[in-house]
């Protein structure tokens, strides 16, 4: 089957590669260490030249095969690719955006090999504190088809994203530094110190968490509740294996205390990893939020999305 | 001027001694680097025996000549020392506590010099969700004289203790893991990646900090405002020597907010180190509670208190 579009998952750990065709159906994928803070640094001669520069290192060598065989395709990226650290900055767009208004925005590099490279630029909210976004703003927009005119996106995550969407234009989001937060006190504070990995979920220290957040103590906020991952320990109501998924919990459920109380009627759609999803949809459960419901292949749909809405892929291919 | 007390704060890092004459008054005072995880290890001869326990090492060293030159003198000592990791165990006592209950409460080890070391247990409540001091149970205790009935006192910190003191009784207290969070994030998140440090105190910054902490923003939690300290600096609100300030103004502002409502009228002492004593201050101000005062020498005092409260202090010798 012909492609139509090279889609680039471009962030700061990996870069992913998808063959789209008509549709954007998903031909063939790949997944590479490539993110913009690891790049390929092995020089290798690219279209006749000798080539030193990681992100045309990395792009020709997650793609440069497709290109060979089908010079011409279009190619699209998001991410972190774009950001002030990335192969070529795509500046912030201000919320409100949608597919149309992001798609007309993108940001164009040409690759040594000559084939323009076409970026999505992240989002900005400027009211109240700044909010910024890259590569979340594709896979929300790559999810909204087929869901009513009001839903929240969260895309749980080491920066967690939650993201309004009111007739398919993003209009506000907040990030919760969740996973970044549990990473470094579980490695670095003195919560870590009476941590033992745990082979299996602990779906009840987990849940004691999530509900330790919800009550009359976790009014206090997060930096008093977080010392009890301590005292459990210390008063032996929680075993060394069960402290990092009640830190876990705890974390998550002050993060969905700090979403709006409209949210509980509203549908709410889970973008991310699976495991980590699974997390937020049972302590989304908890917390009284009643539609919820998983989101696939966002990005890849995001991506084709934005390149129909830029004009990049040729109609009469469509057809 | 002879000596009535000997009294050590012994916590994690440190090992204060005091020799204390006449009514408390401190005659003599020696701070040592020999907290309870950075014990001496060069064995040496103490009481006739080749000694290589680190707790009498530093014991020695603290206070050996004063036992010397005044043999009999009793020795009384709080914070970490009476920790599972201590030298000696001393079981926690539950809340309430006064001096009276606290002082028939310490714990007893025979040191190597055939003196007796009296160690202040710590605290624990165990309603709702455990919590646990050592140390501050004696600061406390020590600030209380001259007082009214109803008093909070804050002792900032690593893991900053607020105590509510009725009637001269300890009934209740929170931890709030400001202090640890704020050099965790700084040290090895994406926060500590753009901060640079600043010469100068930066008040602005640090008030920008703990009024977004009290803002409509901050009632999301402290996990969502984080991300202001990077969002700020993006979009050059906030420049890079302004960022270590603001992340602590922010996370003190958050745990301000966790105190009850009913604190903004009562008197508030702080005990601890001076420039985060006035930094506390400054937040408590901008957070609207009325009534702050600073705290002098609450650790003498309290240990001077708990002896008495013990009876080691000879009553002949106080006339």
């Amino acid at each position: 089957m012909q492609a139509q579009l090279i889609a680039l998952d471009w962030g700061t750990s990996s870069l992913r590669a998808y063959k789209l065709g008509p549709a954007g159906v998903v031909l063939e994928q790949r997944s590479q260490a490539w993110g913009i803070m690891h790049l390929p640094t092995e020089p290798r001669e690219i279209a006749g030249v000798l080539c030193t520069d990681g992100f045309e290192l990395a792009f020709d060598s997650a793609c440069g095969d497709w290109l060979d065989a089908q010079p011409g395709l279009p190619v699209i990226a998001c991410g972190m690719v774009g950001s002030a650290q990335g192969w070529s900055e795509a500046a912030y767009r201000s919320t409100p955006v949608d597919v149309a208004s992001l798609g007309q925005a993108l940001h164009g590099i040409r690759s040594l090999r000559g084939v323009q490279v076409h970026i999505v630029p992240g989002v900005i909210e400027q009211v109240g504190l700044p909010n910024v976004m890259r590569g979340e703003e594709t896979q929300v927009l790559g999810v909204l088809q087929g869901l009513g005119p009001q839903v929240l996106i969260g895309l749980p995550g080491s920066h967690s994203k939650w993201v309004e969407v009111v007739e398919g234009r993003i209009t506000h989001f907040d990030t919760f530094m969740t996973g970044e937060v549990f990473a470094v006190l579980s490695k670095h504070s003195i919560l870590g110190r009476t941590q033992q990995a745990s082979e299996q979920f602990q779906a009840e220290a987990f849940d004691q968490g999530v509900r330790v957040a919800l009550s009359n103590d976790g009014q206090r906020g997060v930096l008093s509740t977080l010392f009890s991952a301590r005292t459990l320990g210390l008063t032996a109501q929680l075993a060394p294996d069960q402290q990092p998924d009640y830190l876990s919990g705890l974390l998550i459920g002050h993060e969905l205390a700090g979403l709006p109380d409209s949210a509980k009627h509203q549908p709410i759609i889970l973008v991310g990893a699976a495991a980590l999803c699974a997390r937020y949809q049972r302590a989304l459960a908890l917390c009284g939020f009643a539609h919820v419901s998983l989101a696939q292949e966002a990005t890849e749909r995001g991506l084709w999305q934005l390149a129909q809405a830029a004009g990049l892929i040729r109609p009469v291919l469509e057809a």
